[in-house]
């Protein structure tokens, strides 16, 4: 593309880098910025530079947070005794979304992939231990729930972590998998089928 | 959404404000950002405020641009006798891209859209007429090219031009209405497949 200016070729190249965005997508995110007042750009700029710059990570359970410990670890409300094991922020506002989970978090911040070579050194695993292992005042652990996505990342995960925590006097569980709720029967994968019908529920 | 950080929040919100990217998608270069360098949101962030501040648009077509006189208009290799009448700086873009078109443009910033509030005050018509009234040392205008959508708002906006274009000594066109090359004769809509007999083009 022939651009009219360098300044907005410039502003095309560093939207375009951002994931899912392409170069005729940015330009027209530029055009909408330049018919918009001048403070919304400059509004943009300032909340993405603060974002980046002043967020931290909770120094419990590695979630982004505003402050060394967040909302959530320093809420009194929590659960005190369970922690829920999830791969990123995402999933952390996923799950409390759902309004269904009252206990505590802890943000491995990946998943084990050999093939984008991440290992289980580059997680936040041993501070999980550590979490475990540390009888707090507040916090004693008495169960952990692995919440990993179930693809081939996440089962190895969730495996190499059942072999870890098996040294602790807690229960391990891990977040149903089955047919989604609304799903239809007849069009689920074979292989969700297959599950949902070995890890099928007793009725009381 | 119940963010983890009200930075995230506030990044988030503002990126939403952008036409079509939704929360989710905006959470979700938010987490991008933050997992890549800072010096990556901070060359962002600079560009979008660059381009904002610092473009203007081309005293002459009223192109977006970083001069005074834009690329285009300031060239010496472009045909100083023809104008393209667009509606915004993307259709500049497009036409350039094609590499058929070396004549200059003029940018209107919108078309006629009663519905929208927008008249021909508000788009650069006068300065348009002015334009193909002076005869400068190089601009010589002998055809301008009518070159909008060809909705109802193009429609209207292209018949206003023509009336107003009459008063003058010049050519005026209106780029092609047709079947689009690798379109299927069978599937085109009536009202094009229409046009295009009515504007059948004679061999010679």
């Amino acid at each position: 593309m022939n651009f009219p200016s360098k300044l907005i070729e410039d502003a095309v190249v560093e939207i375009s880098k951002l994931p899912g965005i392409g170069k005729k997508s940015a330009l027209r995110l530029v055009l909408h910025l330049l018919k918009r007042e001048e403070t919304q750009t400059q509004l943009l700029a300032d909340a993405l530079i603060a974002m980046r710059t002043k967020t931290t990570y909770c120094r419990k359970c590695h979630n982004i947070s505003d402050d060394e410990l967040c909302q959530i670890c320093s809420s009194p409300r929590r659960d005190q005794n369970i922690i829920c094991v999830v791969e990123d922020t995402r999933d952390v506002l996923a799950i409390e979304n759902t309004a269904q989970y009252r206990g505590l978090y802890h943000v491995l911040g990946g998943i084990i992939s050999p093939l984008m070579g991440v290992g289980p050194t580059d997680l936040n695993i041993d501070s999980l231990l550590k979490r475990i292992e540390q009888v707090d005042e507040n916090e004693k652990i008495q169960e952990i729930i692995l919440a990993l996505s179930p693809t081939m990342e996440g089962d190895t995960t969730a495996f190499y972590l059942q072999k870890k925590l098996k040294a602790f006097p807690v229960k391990i569980s891990t977040i149903a998998r089955g047919i989604p709720i609304g799903g239809d029967l007849e069009y689920t994968d074979e292989v969700t089928l297959g599950r949902s019908i070995l890890s099928r529920i007793a009725y009381d």
